[in-house]
């Protein structure tokens, strides 16, 4: 099965910053990407909602017959990691724990970081609960920033007004000496340059990249890796095509996309 | 039925500027409001749906007895008011039409004009299609301004930030004469004055205004205005309680909001 593809899913399509990077370190495997697009946004519905949408999406991917699930949505890899990890055959990875990881492995004297995600993903605490875990020693601050993931939508990442929201948001966490920034929403690795322009000395684990690396240490234990670089295929699928479809997932994913096809999942 | 009170609907809480003006206008009238937080936004969900939510919602305002149902959605309004109008045995009155109504009996002379809305209602063009049956010779321009949303929610709206935006999605608009500009979604009234103040001489419509007045002839003209001034209600319903419930009900509605409840719709 080491031909069969990755299945990676997220509410909508911030994801596909992580499937760019998992094709950039892995372009040799086939993909399929799942965007919910008619229920994005999830962060305003329960647990119970989210972890069923989960599993439906999970449902269809194992139909497509992936060898490895990524989870590229904070919100769903805060409420339905577990639930998902429980019913799925195959590997499943999250967005927040490869994280985390990265940061305790890179900087093993780390004594406090500051994760910035959406309100969903704060008020969730899944990077302060998997780090109590992992790190109990470790101060973490997580800030949220609503206004970034409509900036990035909007094609401003670089943008004056981003600029200025991003050092409102920032500015007392750099001067507590928080100088490692986890970028806990899939959006945000769109303003790395950004945010080094105003903050040069951050240091900003993308959890996109570590997801990728994640992912090949998975599938090489398991054998599981594509050996077959001829015929890659990248499917992509929503659930709502919506008029700023082919903007958003040009942006997200870093280059033209070519096609999608609608499915509707669920009742 | 004078006593019953008038049902207001929104997607989610922007349609409070709407309670609030109703409320200012008609300060003896019971007011019931129903916020669809659950299943906010409308904008990325398709007609059907739209409409299909929007007769759930009458269903609960008939059942609480309302002798009038105003529409505080600019998407709703667009997409279902003539179903609602079909179903419904009291009263429906939408947030397009009052605005319009507005603009054209105020300055009949009116050459051009332009709406300000969010990305969805712009392209729903109900504001276009209005104006067309009404005054055809009007020439509208209708500006999707998506910032504006999550900057208002965000209690930014007198923001230097907000300021930047507004002139990047207005100065053509000015330079080019459209200065009669309605205020096509309900989170807007709050961005009044920051408009005025980089442009102080610009005709501002505001629907929520428009509505009050509407519905004050329309339940004249059938005698229905309540002449009870001393046990005036006002009821909260949302089908979902979020974080940030009070803090933007409060915000969008003027003053504090005591108490709200919770009822799911559909299934």
């Amino acid at each position: 099965m080491n031909f069969y593809p990755i299945g990676v899913f997220d509410s909508g399509l911030g994801g596909l910053t992580v499937l760019a990077a998992i094709h950039k370190r892995l372009p040799q495997e086939n993909l399929i990407y799942f965007g919910d697009t008619a229920r994005v946004p999830y962060g305003n519905k329960s647990k119970e909602t989210i972890i069923r949408y989960s599993l439906e999406i999970l449902d269809f991917l194992l139909q497509k017959k992936v060898k490895a699930v990524v989870v590229a949505c904070n919100t769903a890899s805060a409420h339905a990691l577990e639930t998902l990890r429980e019913k799925s055959p195959v590997p499943v990875l999250g967005v927040v724990e490869p994280g985390v990881n990265s940061l305790i492995t890179r900087f093993p004297e780390i004594e406090k970081a500051a994760v910035i995600a959406t309100r969903s993903t704060v008020n969730s605490h899944a990077y302060q609960n998997y780090i109590l875990k992992q790190k109990p020693n470790l101060k973490l601050i997580e800030k949220a920033c609503p206004l970034l993931v409509p900036l990035v939508e909007e094609g401003m990442a670089h943008h004056k007004v981003t600029e200025i929201i991003l050092q409102e948001y920032l500015q007392d966490l750099v001067e507590g000496g928080y100088h490692h920034l986890i970028l806990g929403c899939t959006h945000y690795p769109l303003l790395k340059k950004t945010i080094h322009k105003i903050y040069p000395f951050l240091n900003l684990i993308d959890a996109s990249d570590e997801v990728a690396f994640e992912l090949e240490k998975i599938l090489k234990d398991r054998n599981l890796l594509n050996s077959d670089k001829n015929s890659v295929k990248i499917e992509l699928f929503v659930s709502d095509i919506t008029d700023t479809f082919f903007e958003l997932g040009n942006l997200f994913f870093g280059k033209t996309l070519s096609s999608v096809e609608k499915v509707v999942l669920g009742a």
